[in-house]
């Protein structure tokens, strides 16, 4: 798909994977608007734009406000909505804002789009977060769900609501279940964006890792740019509107995980420390998912290698890392 | 169980089931207080705890206010939280309201119990809504959960809100997931409420019925004190603390559910009008559920016959229209 004169709108598009987004649309030729809130600590970061910043548009605003919204709406063709609360602790915290931002500014959002620009594609970035303790793996779409924290609940609620403007509205929304992203331009220097991030921290400080538990636990692992393939992949398929997909990745376990990185640094460490209580209660043992669906509609795989993708994330901090840290 | 001293807050107390319960917890010799927002069409009304209407103490307010709220459930050891927003076609026309309601306030709800009064088991009422149209049948709780209103992704979050402050917090919640309930009390004047109550009305008035489609959509029917028998039944089981059960009742189709309402009240008549679009859309076709997890776990069964049942509806609303129509 050519994406020449196509007007993008990018919802936290300072973000992790919006930053990493908008760089690949510009290299596209996509004439691009970033929004973002700069709420600190969400992830949002002047830094993470260098290399396009002249070639994107970029509008500090928040999505939970009513009426910079619809106006910023109203000339998009493509809508990439990927602002988010993403912290499991901030949500638990404080579980208003969460759903102000998870819930209402996304009800905004699409009731923008209903009104005033209904043709527009909108690209929600979901997550695999409320399908809890897996009973089942890989975990496929149809697995029930039972989220473990406030965050898992709300973005489900915001899921639904890009689907069902789908199936009454006919508003043209997908939605991917992104499981564990990392890579580089992620919130590193605190954990709020998973843990990945949080021991790509520790290992480019020479820090000591720990991992909650015997570190066995199965994750599968996401390349952002992969994923950033995956939200372009969709855009002009008519047969994915109203859908819900998984995406998915590479498995490793935490332990493994720490140690590749170590070896890939030559630096750091890891320790295994017993799980805090609060963390226990939501720990889910076990998780990957099945992203067959999506690969069947869209051809999608995820391409670079976890080796791969460990090694250009720490050779990006490492060179970047005062941005960061 | 008995319910002398016991102290019950009951939100939502002037609506249909929570007036149903009200009288039969004043029977139990409960100490009662009922909530009420009063908001116009959604059900409050107080000539529905006439019955015991000087064995109950009544607070005129509303869950959306943050200081209310905590201060009524202090001194509660059991609410029965069934406030809430349950027209389809409101939540429609203003999903923010509907969020406020049926999400905001329940985080408020929980957040009182939690920080006030961790020990009160909290009984709330979900919906089968968010099931959406059934992929078997009947369907039990791990049905896939695809909600085709704003109404049901609402209230699903509301639901999960109970269900995650019990796994994370320890409260005592327990929630039940209503399928179409009918009997006195209920509004009838318009068809917010659901369709039965808008049936019954048109037969009290000797009027026609107005069936969507072919007539013979299946639903399965819990007269209101089975319902409330089922609220009561879990409240001081501890296994059911955190669980989430369908209730249900007796199947039939729209046409025989007409039927039935002229025969008994030899009046008013029924016909087939095609389905408007916008109700097509979200259309579920036949839908009857499983409550066999709720009858292992409790021992309830519903006892009340949809024969029985539709009688002393009509019997009531005869004697009674006055007050709602």
């Amino acid at each position: 798909m050519s994406f020449k004169q196509i007007k993008c709108l990018i919802t936290g598009g300072l973000g992790f994977i919006g930053s990493n987004l908008a760089i690949k649309l510009v290299e596209l030729g996509a004439d691009i608007t970033i929004v973002d809130s700069m709420i600190p600590e969400y992830g949002g970061n002047l830094f993470n734009i260098e290399p396009v910043k002249n070639d994107v548009k970029i509008n500090f605003s928040d999505m939970r406000d009513t009426h910079t919204l619809p106006y910023l709406v109203k000339n998009s063709d493509i809508i990439f909505n990927l602002a988010g609360q993403v912290s499991h602790m901030d949500s638990m915290k404080d579980p208003l804002t969460d759903l102000d931002i998870n819930v209402r500014a996304q009800i905004f959002l699409l009731e923008a789009c209903r009104k005033y620009n209904p043709n527009a594609t909108i690209i929600y970035t979901s997550t695999r977060q409320f399908y809890g303790r897996p009973r089942y793996l890989p975990v496929d779409e149809n697995h029930p769900l039972c989220s473990v924290d406030t965050n898992g609940i709300n973005k489900l609620a915001g899921e639904q609501y890009h689907i069902l403007y789908h199936q009454v509205y006919g508003l043209k929304t997908i939605a991917l279940r992104l499981t564990n992203t990392y890579g580089p331009r992620q919130l590193i220097k605190n954990p709020r964006q998973g843990f990945i991030g949080w021991f790509v921290k520790h290992i480019v400080c020479d820090e000591t890792i720990e991992i909650f538990g015997d570190g066995l636990q199965i994750r599968d692992l996401t390349y952002v740019n992969d994923v950033v393939d995956a939200l372009i992949a969709c855009v002009d398929l008519p047969k994915c509107y109203g859908e819900i997909y998984n995406l998915g990745g590479e498995k490793t376990s935490l332990i493994d995980l720490a140690k590749q990185l170590i070896s890939i640094a030559s630096k750091g460490s890891y320790k295994l420390v017993p799980f805090p209580e609060e963390r226990k209660k939501i720990d889910i043992g076990d998780f990957y998912s099945d992203y067959s669906k999506f690969k069947k509609a869209t051809g999608w795989i995820p391409k670079v290698t976890l080796q791969e993708g460990l090694k250009r994330t720490i050779q990006y901090y490492e060179t970047y890392k005062d941005y960061y840290l």
